[in-house]
Formats: structure tokens, C-alpha cells, sequence
């Protein structure tokens, strides 16, 4: 069994890259943002010792690729990609996992293969300024909003068929939510899923981690969106929600979770290095050759 | 003769890097924004059609390496890394040399080596918000503020004898010059070297191709520090200086001279991805292994 593998997995079709024109009017190809994210994500912090694979994604943006069917956004390259990531993580076999997205909905595949190994013993701790849990048919159709749905077993049939295990609503955590709004809120009101505010985790990871620890679960998962940071501090995600988390007490509270119990997937999600794409848009009409 | 070579020069000892931390406070290891800024570049725009060498520099911050001697900092350094780039550019022998910084500095051994080449058939456009003409001796001892001077045979005798060749004065030009402070601009003018306002070069770029037209000359050095830019449309250097070059004016300037004359050398400095180096000590901070 190998120990960490890092799998870049630099996935746009989770987010519908029609409505992301109307959010980023300034940049060229805003879908792209994702992609490059993932990539810079790995130029920042190489690690050459650590085995690394990558999802090989396609960057086909016709009316085909991107079609919505189900509720989904581009739904089969989103069941392909998942099955992609399966592919390596069953070929890997590895201890732990740090996916590097893309959009959200990269979580899906390394999630569901680590609650497979690890069965009832899996705690999901959801660290975003949204709580994912949109369902197919609810208005916006970018899968990236439905992904901790999924990895709780609600959602698609199609795509919930190929996955390998899921951590139930009560073994789930949400850290950093401020975006309390229908019907994902009614949902997760409903499913009993509890959240630590950020005031509470920007003075401590004491909150998230004695919620483990009565959890009695050892196996953690942890979905980083990078939204749930104070963007004044750092703003390197798509949303752009204030009054987050502060980067230290992310990393504080990463650092705990590590620590105390076997942290076996951690997912870095939604980069959108803006700036990078206007410079690129920029160099892009340079005569460099 | 091989046609473009693009040139990987991710050097930061041209600035005072000792200085560099009190301009940016808030970064853990401001040097490596410009090693950081010219792997960026590459990622931004790759190439893999074009040839490709990187100058092998140096990360040893050691009091040694980074000795001011000469009146420039790191002076070893930066003599050592204009010979690496100049061992290049003689075995590859490339018709255009495109060179990515890296701090200003790395302008000079493609400058010198086209010069050497194209002797007085050869202009300089110098497309910047300072003119980098300071002189060894002046207050700041980063070499990229003197740089102009230098690819004018102006400055450290030790380093002027590396050169193939230089451009004189009067074959050069500035575009989008906006800091006009002595000692730099006491010199520019004693050297009636002339600049285009960024008013003019934003309307058209007409004012800078009809002064090469005028000097008769065909092979064209382009130096473009990106704090020509207006940082309101895009911030991506080190400085930050208003009322600048819109990016769309800059690349329709360099398509112009491109098209019209033989564009030998253009070098892309000061790139510097401040959120991207904030972005990395969070990153760093995390338990991704």
C-alpha cells in the first residue's frame, strides 16, 4: 500500500460554466480558472517525493460535453471523471489522499473510496462557506453545489452507484458555513447536520475536534473549499463571502485533526487564481514566438 | 540558427532583497516572488513548439551570496548568471530571444548578445515605468535600476566586459516612463535618451514606431517591465505605480513593432504573484504529506 498520494484533479465541469461568464464578465475562459488553480496549486507547493497522479480532464466546452441531464451540469463527463479518479485510487491503493482541484465536486471520488476502505469508522468534516447539499432538480445545476449530498448517499442514482462507500448525515461536520440559504439549509436541517461557526473556529479547532471525538470516528475526511477563507485575508476561491476563516486557523485546525486521528483524504478545492487569468488573457496577445 | 528561444530567467538577485521585505511585508520570502512570477509565466502561456533553456539560478541567500560589492547587491550572482545566460544564447544562437523574468536584470545578456549581433542596426524600447538608468554608487544598490544603463555600456566595468555588444543611448527609447526622480532622470536627460508619455502610447502606438522608422533601425530589443501596466487593470509586479499602460495599448505597441520591424528580443520582467505567494505560505502550513 502506498502512503500519501497526491491526485491533481483539475476539474470545471462541476461548476456551469455558462452562469461562471456572468460571474467573472472580466476574464476570457473562467471555466479554465478551475483548471490552472489545480496546476498552480501544484507549482506553489511542489512535492516531488510524494507519488502524484493526475485525472486526465477534458477541456470540451461544446454544447455535447457540457450537456445537463439529470439536474446535472455536464453529467457525463462528470460520471466519467469520477470513474477516472476511481480508476487511479483502486490502482493506488493509497493510505491517504490530498486531491488537488478543481471545482468542488473533486472531493466525490477520493471521499467515497476512503469511506469504502474505511467503512462506519469515516467522519466527514465539510469546511466551506456553502454546504454542498444541493440536489439534482434544485435550480442551479452545477454539481460542485451537490457534492457533500453525494458523499452522504443523497443525490443522483447513476452517479451514486458507482461510488464505493459514503459517510452518513450524522457523521458529517460543517465548518465555515455562512451561506444559510433554501432548500439547502431546509436540508441540512433536516439530515441533523451540525456546524461550527467560523467565530468559534477562528478562536479554536477545540469545537471541531471534541465534535470527533464523541464522533468516535478515527478515519477523517476534510473537504478545504477555499471559499470558507476570510477572502480580506486571502482570496484565491471563486466566492467571495466575508467574515471566514482566517488561513491560520485553517491551518491550526488541519494541523489538529492530523494530529489526533488518521486524517486519510484531504481535499484542497475551487482555485480561482483571477489575476493569473487576466495576465494570461494579457500574454496571450504578446508576440512571444 | 534555431528561430525563438525562449529564456527561463527566474533571477531575483537583481533586486535588494533586503529591501524587498520591507516593501512587502506581509510575504514570508519576497525574493522568491520573482523566481516564482517567471515559473508562472511559462505556466500561464507554455510553449512546448518553441525551445525552451532555463538560466540555473542560484536560492542561496547567505550574506556571501547576496554581498553588495561594486555598489550592486549580490554582485558575484549577477555576474555569474549574465555569463550562464550568455553560454546559452552562444550555443543555441536563436533569430529572437524571448526571455522571462525574473527581476529587470535579466534583460541584459539577451540585450548584449543581440546587440553583439546586429551591432548598429539594433533600438532599444524600453517600456517601464522607471528608467533603470541609476549608476553603481547611487543610494539603491539593486541592480534591475540599472539596467538601461548597463545595456547602454554604461556602469560596472567588470560587468561591461562580459557584453557582446551594447545599444547606444541615442538608439534608445522609453515608453510609459512615469517616475521621474534624480538621479535617474538628471542622467536620462543629460543622455537625451527620449521617452513616449503613456497618454500618447495609450492612444496609439504611432509616436514609438515613427521613432524607429526615424533611426533607420531594423532589429528591435523590447523590454517590458510589467509595472508599465496601469495597476488598476493589472496588477502583477512588484510596483505600483499609477496613470500607466493599458494592457491592451502595450500589446497592441509590441504586435506593431513585431509586425513592422524584426522584433529580436523581448524580455517579460518584475513579475511578481503577491496573492500567489500568500497563497503558498498557507499552503505550506497545511498537512498535505
Amino acid at each position: 500500500m502506498s502512503e500519501t498520494l497526491r491526485l491533481l484533479f483539475p476539474q470545471w465541469q462541476g461548476a456551469n460554466s455558462i452562469l461562471l461568464r456572468t460571474l467573472a464578465p472580466d476574464l476570457k475562459e473562467p471555466g479554465f480558472g478551475y483548471t490552472l488553480g489545480s496546476r498552480m496549486i501544484n507549482l506553489l507547493v511542489p512535492d516531488p517525493n510524494t507519488k502524484t497522479a493526475t485525472v486526465p480532464i477534458s477541456m470540451d466546452e461544446s454544447p455535447e460535453a457540457i450537456k445537463t441531464e439529470n439536474g446535472i451540469f455536464a453529467y457525463q463527463e462528470i460520471k466519467k471523471n469520477i470513474q477516472l479518479a476511481l480508476d487511479i485510487l483502486n490502482k493506488e491503493h493509497p493510505k491517504k489522499v490530498v486531491t488537488i482541484g478543481g471545482e468542488c465536486s473533486v472531493s466525490l471520488a477520493p471521499f467515497a473510496y476512503m469511506a469504502g476502505q474505511h467503512k462506519d469508522d469515516t467522519a466527514l468534516i465539510w469546511v466551506d462557506a456553502h454546504p454542498d447539499i444541493n440536489l439534482p432538480g434544485n435550480e442551479y445545476d452545477g454539481f460542485h453545489a451537490m457534492i457533500c449530498a453525494h458523499a452522504m448517499g443523497l443525490g443522483d442514482e447513476g452517479i451514486l452507484k458507482l461510488l464505493p462507500g459514503t459517510v452518513s448525515p450524522k457523521n458529517t461536520l460543517m465548518v465555515g458555513l455562512r451561506q444559510f440559504t433554501d432548500p439547502a439549509e431546509k436540508l441540512r436541517k433536516e439530515l441533523g447536520i451540525p456546524y461550527v461557526s467560523c467565530d468559534s473556529a477562528n478562536k479554536s479547532p477545540d469545537e471541531v475536534i471534541n465534535w470527533i471525538k464523541q464522533s468516535g470516528k478515527t478515519k477523517i475526511l476534510v473537504h478545504l473549499d477555499l471559499d470558507a477563507l476570510e477572502p480580506k485575508d486571502l482570496w484565491v476561491a471563486l466566492g467571495n463571502d466575508p467574515n471566514g476563516l482566517h488561513p491560520s486557523s485553517v491551518a491550526k485546525l488541519l494541523n489538529a485533526i492530523s494530529k489526533e486521528f488518521d486524517l486519510v483524504a484531504l481535499t484542497i478545492a475551487e482555485p480561482f487564481p483571477r489575476e493569473q487569468m487576466k495576465f494570461r488573457s494579457f500574454l496571450e496577445e504578446l508576440p512571444l514566438k
